[in-house]
């Protein structure tokens, strides 16, 4: 029996609920595939504030280090906005990024041919659509100094925030984009805003001159403006995409919504070594939190990320994945996906009909 | 008769073909309506660098002060894409923005009923979507300092660009979005980062403190990673967007894109006082040069913007959004635009047939 320990952070709103199903189907998995998981369960998010203060409180960034991998589900809700920012819970989760040095986000946006018209673009547009976006996830305008609210010379406030990247963080990020490319289509697009940012020339020298290493990537470039239009337009066209911070956090969430599901989808943020925290792109939805209505699926579906990317078992991960896309077969859709002929279900019951097809 | 000093920037690629239709339509407008329009042509971009070694010679930024509205068509192409930063097209235009002081960029992205099918969005999603993006043009990470390539004290690189704004520079962009949005559905919509960056931060605390000098326009707020995701789920929500300028690059972009007819679409930058730059949105298309196969109309309908926002001529402005309107009736359509049982026509020949609707 190979073993893991994972740290689970539930946070907020449906967060718990799909934490639940999810840690079923790995338990599940993990006796058919004869390996096992040790759940630490850790406090982030709302919750930590409720409980701590802290939206990252130590013990809970001291539990994620000495684990193999991390499943966070959901932070945040309206109880928490109004608070002052280093108590927020995305403060936690920039925390936990930096913590962990989680410096490669790898997004899907993925349509399944199931959910095809859940979409609000046309059938023929996004039927097929695959794509990868690797995200810059430490560096970049959001952890750049200086920072701050300023008194400027004229005694007017001034607002600062800056975009800065070293070489090493170009490099070791591109790395991470062209292996991904590998692995899928052999194409990436690299996003940036070099026609008028001097960080954006550095970003697109370095991975201009990183593509010698990798002579079976073909490499393309674009501008944020015309990536957040070409992904508009035709989709298809795009396979792995690779980007700083901000324009990651815009396109690749643009890129999700294309999909018209965003309760469907994954994802990961990997760091050099240690422990890379896996987690739907959706948010905790406090509005329907404990009624049962959550999907769980993307949150299952990043217990998939975690098993391929974090912990090296590819055939566990294909089980699950093979298992959600059983269900959607069958029929199952929980609200948020649900569509006519189609047979609706909760939370629970979308789990269970997981742990079956299993 | 009245009279109005215009300059002219045709630029590059299409841009000489699209401007020509548009000065006739003017000139046909101005003996209709008794109004006389003194056209003065300057050199910009590519074919500014050409002749002068400069993007915006000082010669052409003069005449533009000097006049009452500035007409630009489309500048860049591959030719000077290799060129130091400080020689490209780009460059030019940034400086014209910056020497006219032009700090509030009208976007409009309107769905025309008779071109909703060229949008990759479904009809039903798409139908009547009337948006206008309020972009800031002066300021932000396109101007603000520090930028540029430096050593960083471990010896590498780093890559620097500051997205800052002062509290004055907020409340003039401001105003002007809460004026846009009063003159429309009075809905208005402030799109920043506020939960990361501190500059965003800054935004959200004044355009919510500006909202007390317009209680007739109803003020939300949206992260730019959610509003991109909103445009592409479910953009008739929006009336008007304001935001920063690279945000607003990206949106405004975006939300063009959704129209699927960039060849449409006109915009419009103001300043304070002192004249405006009326464009199209879309580019310089150089593949389609001097060929007679550009669309003229989002070039038309920028004229109309300049006469609607930069010479006070609703009325000239009225009749050719009209005309605009009867020959996409009539059925003429460019290649960028054509669809099954529609005319085929070239760029001259639209401007023949706007001319006779006139
Ligand atoms: C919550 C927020 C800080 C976060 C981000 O901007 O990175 C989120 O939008 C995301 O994309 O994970
Ligand atoms: C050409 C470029 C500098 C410009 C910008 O980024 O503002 C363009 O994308 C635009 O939106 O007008």
């Amino acid at each position: 029996t190979q073993s893991f320990r994972i740290t689970l952070l539930p946070g907020d709103g449906i967060g718990p609920e799909i934490m639940a199903v999810t840690v079923d189907v790995m338990n599940q998995i993990g006796s058919q595939l004869d390996l096992s998981f040790d759940f630490q369960e850790a406090l982030m998010g709302g919750a930590a504030i409720d409980e701590t203060g802290s939206p990252l409180p130590e013990a809970t960034l001291e539990t994620c280090k000495q684990s193999d991998a991390v499943l966070l589900a959901a932070i945040g809700g309206y109880k928490w906005d109004t608070l002052p920012r280093h108590q927020r819970p995305e403060t936690g989760l920039l925390a936990l990024r930096a913590g962990l040095e989680l410096f490669a986000n790898l997004r899907p946006a993925t349509i399944l041919p199931q959910l095809v018209d859940a979409s609000s673009l046309k059938r023929e547009v996004v039927e097929g659509v695959d794509i990868m976006v690797v995200r810059e996830l430490t560096g970049g305008i959001y952890f750049g100094e200086p920072k701050g609210i300023f008194q400027s010379e004229t005694g007017e406030k001034r607002g600062v925030s800056t975009m800065a990247y070293t070489e090493s963080e170009i490099d070791r990020i591109g790395r991470v984009a062209f292996e991904t490319a590998q692995k899928r289509q052999g194409r990436l697009c690299s996003v940036d805003k070099a026609n008028v940012l001097e960080v954006s020339q550095l970003w697109r020298d370095l991975i201009t001159a990183l593509a010698a290493d990798y002579p079976d990537v073909e490499l393309s470039h674009l501008y944020v403006d015309n990536a957040a239009m070409q992904l508009v337009r035709w989709p298809k066209q795009f396979d792995t995409i690779v980007t700083g911070n901000l324009f990651g956090d815009i396109l690749s969430d643009a890129a999700a919504m294309l999909t018209g599901s965003i309760g469907m989808l994954p994802s990961a943020s990997l760091g050099a070594d240690g422990p890379g925290v896996f987690e739907p792109v959706h948010g905790s939805a406090p509005d329907i939190a404990g009624q049962d209505k959550a999907n769980p699926l993307a949150q299952v579906l990043s217990a998939a990320m975690m098993l391929r990317y974090g912990l090296d078992q590819p055939a566990a991960a294909d089980k699950i994945e093979a298992a959600v896309n059983t269900v959607l077969d069958q029929g199952y859709r929980t609200g948020d996906i649900m569509a006519e002929g189609m047979t609706p279900v909760g939370c629970k019951a979308m789990g269970d009909a997981i742990l079956e097809a299993l």
